[in-house]
């Protein structure tokens, strides 16, 4: 699986005209090595890859991590973060030109790349893209991912039938899903999900908080199960106890909204489209109110990746892709709604 | 608080003979405007800082939190992310001198910037160099972090020593830890914790795994609880069942040296003097291995902050400076111990 992803990565190099690329995002360097747990935010590595061979430069504390990964890796491990860049250097000594990520890149990164000499050309996001089309493996580990989030959700529904959820706070909730999805076989969450009860949840990215579930109205759980890697991304907005007219109406529209989207999510549909469906659902349910965010995004091994289904996406979906579609209302200071599936696109 | 921060900025760019600071960092931009929240890895605001105002350009999205934060802030809404760097051009129109960060900026925004023209001059570290001294507001939240983390640990340590211990994984474990994160009153954790049982925890940045807690030998827990948007941190090595003899010299030669370091942690002293604490320490314990990680780095808004303390960190600790200590010796495919704490410079 590996070796196939770093061919695809070598006929492109080839292509390019080029000796090599170095690779910085650490779901990239996922992406072709498997290495695991990289911090997406702190630089923890590089990989180099050429027509010969991946070399992969990583901190002394990860060496026993990346020696695990077989040996088609080469290794230069150095004792201090601050010296990979350096090392990654020495290692171009000798190439002409060096596909390098300049979206990932910091610019002081970059300059210090320019320092020796040879020629950099922009990597563009042609990694990223072979991420968006999903091979057959990881298909599998994403619906698996999806199915274990969709178990979670049914706990948690489960939970506000049963027991007196006004006993809880917004944040004892995240615990509770974090425990399910560990419970269920997942690695964990892909993210910290959001629990918004009440006037919170008009924010569509609402910082969950230690007050309690309130009795009456709205429930608002964006939560995603990760599985070998892989995340899972799912809103459900629960109504409970008495609920006005008002809510119900918004529940409706964008439950009518959703449906739509998700029936026309296939083969050669672009987020524009999309987006017409939505807004035309929308209208016909009464509602004018456009969206406060994007109405889907791309998921494998990062929680947000490509597609990004937008008004001005033209993009066509592909066999493979693998979107979430989450339309939503809010009004603010009130209650918001929004519901969010993930569709494999084949 | 907010107030007295802004106006250290506006001094600087005064010195600065600029007119602006475009800030990226989203920490940086927490502490200047108090929004938390951001995504450190996605690029989901910017804040521009002049002789006059602060404003802060968000998506939609997080409209409403950012109009919670106060009148000092004025707001530039973009439905799109995406738009939100064109949207901080337009903001700059006019101004002649700014500075931008350039260790934040990738590369491609850097370039980005540049097409509107204007000069442009590098913030370099200053934001980040005024957080590392924190102020009294900041040093209490950190020491309630500590102290809730200390707390957690305590409470972990009793789990290990009253029941059976060997029915939990290591993913339970720090499933466990979150849940008490909570209940001792914290906003949750700093980072995934880190919970490694056998031969797992001679990797210095383990990859915490479903597999059960071993009966005998060590349990390395390397967790922190967040209060109010600050980092605890911290990191216990559990000795449980049967241990070698070789299991406890390494413990005894790391707490030696955790201890004589963070005895000599205080204002003037150097990264580079605590490695030959450190060393000279090992040494008397008969260790001569190189730590595979640094001995330790500030704390604050951000987990991994400055001042870092590497061998060759000649920077003196100042007054108000929040450090971790954290030393360990792994042996390979065998076992690690480390033993971190957090302390205040003052």
């Amino acid at each position: 699986m590996w070796e196939e992803r770093i061919q695809k990565v070598r006929e492109w190099i080839k292509e390019k005209k080029a000796d090599a690329v170095l690779v910085s995002s650490a779901y990239n360097i996922q992406y072709l090595t498997g290495f695991i747990g990289l911090s997406p935010y702190e630089r923890e590595a590089f990989c180099l890859v050429d027509g010969e061979k991946t070399t992969l430069v990583v901190p002394m504390m990860y060496e026993e991590h990346a020696r695990s990964l077989g040996k088609q890796i080469v290794l230069c491990i150095d004792g201090e973060r601050k010296g990979l860049l350096p090392l990654a250097c020495s290692l171009l000594q000798g190439k002409k030109i060096v596909l390098i990520e300049e979206h990932v890149l910091k610019h002081t990164e970059y300059v210090r790349l320019q320092q020796d000499g040879g020629e950099f050309r922009s990597a563009e996001l042609y990694i990223e893209h072979l991420r968006e089309r999903k091979d057959d493996h990881e298909i599998a580990l994403l619906k698996m991912a999806d199915e274990l989030t969709k178990t979670v959700l049914q706990k948690f529904e489960y939970m506000l039938k049963t027991v007196d959820y006004t006993q809880f706070s917004e944040l004892q909730c995240t615990d509770m899903l974090r425990t399910m999805a560990i419970e269920v076989g997942g690695d964990g969450l892909s993210f910290d999900p959001i629990v918004a009860s009440g006037v919170g949840n008009s924010q569509p990215h609402y910082r969950t908080s230690s007050k309690k579930l309130e009795k009456n109205g709205v429930i608002l759980v964006d939560v995603g199960v990760k599985y070998h890697g892989y995340c899972g991304d799912l809103t459900r907005t629960f109504l409970v106890g008495d609920v006005s007219d008002e809510v119900k109406n918004v529940y409706a529209a964008v439950e009518a909204g959703h449906d739509a989207c998700v029936k026309q999510v296939r083969i050669g549909v672009t987020g524009a489209q999309l987006y017409e469906t939505l807004y035309s659902s929308f209208r016909e349910s009464g509602f004018l109110q456009p969206m406060p965010h994007s109405l889907g995004h791309g998921v494998g091994l990062e929680l947000h990746e490509g597609p990004h289904l937008k008004p001005s996406a033209e993009q066509a979906l592909q066999k493979g892709m693998v979107v979430t579609i989450e339309p939503g209302i809010y009004r603010a200071g009130k209650f918001g709604v929004r519901i969010e599936s993930m569709r494999v696109i084949e």
